[in-house]
């Protein structure tokens, strides 16, 4: 079976994996599509971020779909011939936290493709994996596994609203129109946002993000751009920070409400924050960190046709030429999500 | 009548000034008691802080009390003779954020002895004063002027443990000793904090969080010293930053628990926020900003002896000295509140 | 001008009545499209509802819109030639409540067609209005005076969502389903519901709000036609509480998760609760009543057509006819929502 | 070892009983007091309440504490010669209510001295306990066990506080003063409430409500004795019910300030609730059970000396005269609390 594992940065091989053995709560998925995400791009490109490194080889991949193949003795959520969103989070359900209702936070969590532990976690660019049956969400018959795939980014979006409180009737800013900006776009929309601008430093992301239903996008290369905003204190309700750049978190500032939440998504560096702005007009920065139920929540929205995410697939690419993928993913000016096929 | 009036950065004079008119809902206070704040120490020493700088003489302070003399024709919850606690804050009412509920951020809000706004809105160091009823809020009959020049800081302790939601059964972490810490102690006790750890560098304000209830009190000139509560990701619920100290914040963020919240009440200058922490962790920061309702609940608990802050007093000191006293306001190994004393 | 005025229980004339003086915030409106409500049919067929009697002749109406046709002196947000929706709710903006964002219930509020407060407030059910232009909200040229009418039920069904926090992602179930609740559908799914299951007793309403976007509609005439969700301590994370039927509340307690919410609108008589079933479940029963600031967004969400509410139009009648068309409102079979055409 | 089983209404016998096996995860607690709860008494004396029925022999008694005398091989927290409070409640931690935080709601919970399930949970009243660790919550040596066996009561009013949001500031009722009632106040009064009016129709209870801190204790028996709250819309930010009786849940309702809320803890039988007022006042009923985290948090306070409990206790009696202390405990004019003795 082969998969992409990645042994150094740039150094990204396709080679041939033994699957774990198989417990009775576990099941064998085929993988089928599988996104590419900012931090497969990170570990690609630079080695890792933050503190996070490579240590030793890593199979990348976490955004994945595909069809149980093979399924343990004591599964019942699931079947052979079943398409499958591949939930790549599974935390210990033991923990403080887990009993907490918190598992996002588990002590003993696991998340595929991640160097966080060590040994790492192996992630899901691979043509079969094994998982626990309860990372097996099933998807409709008329579901594609393009489609199943964005189960994972687009519950971290479900997540990242959720984080915000009721958006209904809310005024919105994205900040940063990739992937993660154009899905939260999405997310708020269903959430009832009633209006949603969103901001980037390039044109074709901004584009996307309009045809994903933004009723504005914004080029902040100009820093003045989204300074009509800041009148009476400021207009927006809600931030979501995407982009991972300190800039766009400090430009947010002038133009939130105050007692608005600026929801930070992206993981960047230090920012150097102003910290009277936030004391004195109440402003809340709230981190929002992965998913935990808004996985069966992004699948079932996905699966059940009533959003339509595949507009941001920018290209479909071989495993064999995952190289080449990552290549393009990482190019903002041709592409949003690319995918991996597998087999 | 005579005043405290600020010309320039440490041009402090005692001046005579003129009672501005009286309108039909205006009461004359003869000021008895007011505390020197730390925006008084800011003004008085560096000429203001961030942007907010002094333009034109003020009359400096707000956290006053005294007698009512006189009543306009229309005033109805207040009579002559009656001690009160003056709120130095009065909000327009009628714009958008007055109309929310949100006082605090009123478009055309009114704050004593600030220079935010040009001319600037005088303050109440002096013998006698001209505000709406509104503003006097009446003490009980054994409460002392001393006692009432709480209302307005302790208010502003009151608002931040408020912005935190409840407290009942939470660990909590003040960082900074200063008076806003100390107070924010007998805050969070008063909300049910269960466990109320405060920091400091300095050893004479960790004695006087001591006397003032905090559980602990570390001194963090060491930056280990919170090191035993970073563990399993962190061990308090809420923290407040009353110190105004970027690295109290930065110190802040290993030792708070997923999902926990940052109060921030203290006004500082540029942190350089490693964003990830806050966003892995899913924290939130959020700004607090002086109070609305809570002037009128702070009165309350100080008038029925429900708290007792007058340990907190370090001296007494009449008008005519008030450049010393502003010198032992400063001098954090003497004094924590020095209140001046009028007529 | 001509407006329809309720004398007595099913006394209901068409008679000339004057226009009050306009003052300098005021507008005229000439009224073109009046939906007839729930509280309109209690007024005609039932003389009131409750504790709340007609006591004088009292003009019917607060589902109102038409177009300005004179502006007062200091009027600056609407002009003579747009069309409005006209807000029936006017609060007084100083009273404690008011000062505290719950203008909903104000010590001095008035609400058109109202027999609340004595003298009653006169309703919109008339050729002409003048208001203060505060309640004269415009929309886009696009839209119609039957649309723009919807503007008030709307920001009921807006504000009881609200009341739920937030939808993203929820079960809801609403029983009752005449005009409010198929509305409350529409904002259910505004705002995230995933799945929205809707009750009534007869078909003809179901069958309306399964045009509306509800995932079920089902017919609870049999008792036992929601078992199904009453599986491991209920399914619906929501219930909306849309029928003013005592049974329909009790039915829904069973079905209603730990910890879930029933938000009541439908206002009926006493209900014998089971209380143990709220408590032992830790249940929220929670009144909504009427809006405020949901109005506005109410108006531009159908302004802007990011809702269509016409298929809940069933007649539209003439002012002259407005007899036949409150019989016609009555008829659950015929009728979803009638309007009154004027002019 | 002899335990106080309950055969049927009123056939309470002091039995021989044989202690259960132990695992390696459990302790053997010598039980040294024990009170004696409103549900024990509806066992005692009605055979059950509501549909909840004894169906065997049941040993009685949730509110315990003791002392470890054994512990299995990997038991970590607790050790032999440790007082502890006994939790009755053991959540099975796995099911979709335990893994979202929400164990009071557990699909397979057990609580002791519960007839809910068949076979029952036998209970507490026994000379000798085996439960899990988790269970056995050390308190400090200072702590006697009549304090220690505080901790269950006291937790449900704790999480009933918790239920009702931040209490900082708030004005409070609550409608019953037995000893749930007057534990709330002490709870209340703890979490920041400033006024807690408690009402009853004895004047023994409401002596001993004063005695534990409430600001005001209002004999209801005049039906008009909280007339004075209704002004205005109502007083009361929160009414905790703790009565059990639908006339004090009713005479609440006009005594609540718009968008208040109504916290029931007393499980009554049916209560006809007129909805329009909760409606109308968009007010809040909300239910609240047991307790979870709050075991540990009562359990803590009490043994930090932070609440003083005692003065609630009106008897203690031996385990051989139980029946004796069954019937003292049901005399609200010489009982509020009735601790039984063990050993």
């Amino acid at each position: 079976m082969r998969a992409a594992v990645l042994h150094a940065q740039r150094d990204l091989r396709i080679e041939t994996v033994a699957l774990p053995a198989m417990g009775p709560n576990d099941v064998e998925v085929r993988i089928e599509a599988g996104g590419i995400c900012g931090s497969d791009l990170h570990y690609y490109f630079d080695g890792g971020f933050g503190a996070i490194r490579i240590r030793e080889p890593l199979v990348l991949g976490h955004e994945i779909s595909g069809t149980v193949v093979r399924a343990g003795a004591e599964v019942r959520r699931v079947q052979p011939g079943q398409r499958v969103a591949v939930n790549p989070s599974l935390a210990c359900g033991r923990c403080r936290y887990c009993q907490e209702g918190k598992q996002i936070h588990c002590l003993d969590g696991r998340f595929y493709g991640s160097a966080m532990r060590m040994p790492h976690v192996q992630g899901g660019f691979r043509e079969a994996l094994v998982c626990n049956e309860a990372q097996a969400v099933p998807v409709s018959a008329a579901t594609t596994a393009a489609q199943a795939a964005f189960g994972e980014p687009f519950a971290v979006c479900l997540h990242a609203v959720r984080r915000a409180g009721s958006l209904l009737g809310k005024r919105v800013l994205i900040t940063g129109s990739g992937p993660i900006g154009a899905l939260t776009a999405v997310a708020a929309r269903l959430a009832g946002a009633v209006e949603i601008v969103i901001t980037d430093v390039a044109e074709a992301p901004l584009a996307a993000a309009r045809r994903m239903g933004a009723d504005a996008a914004i080029n902040v290369t100009d820093p003045a751009a989204l300074s009509r905003y800041a009148a009476d204190k400021g207009y927006f309700d809600v931030v979501f920070e995407a982009s991972g750049n300190g800039k766009a978190l400090l430009g947010a500032l002038p133009v939130v409400r105050p007692m608005g939440s600026v929801v930070i998504i992206g993981i960047g560096e230090e920012v150097p924050i102003p910290i009277s702005v936030p004391v004195v007009k109440e402003i809340e920065l709230r981190g929002t960190f992965r998913f935990h139920d808004e996985f069966a929540l992004s699948v079932e929205l996905i699966s059940a046709g009533k959003v339509d995410l595949m507009p941001l697939v920018s290209a479909t690419i071989p495993l064999s030429d995952a190289r080449e993928a990552f290549e393009l993913a990482a190019d903002r000016s041709r592409a949003m999500k690319v995918q991996l096929a597998f087999g």
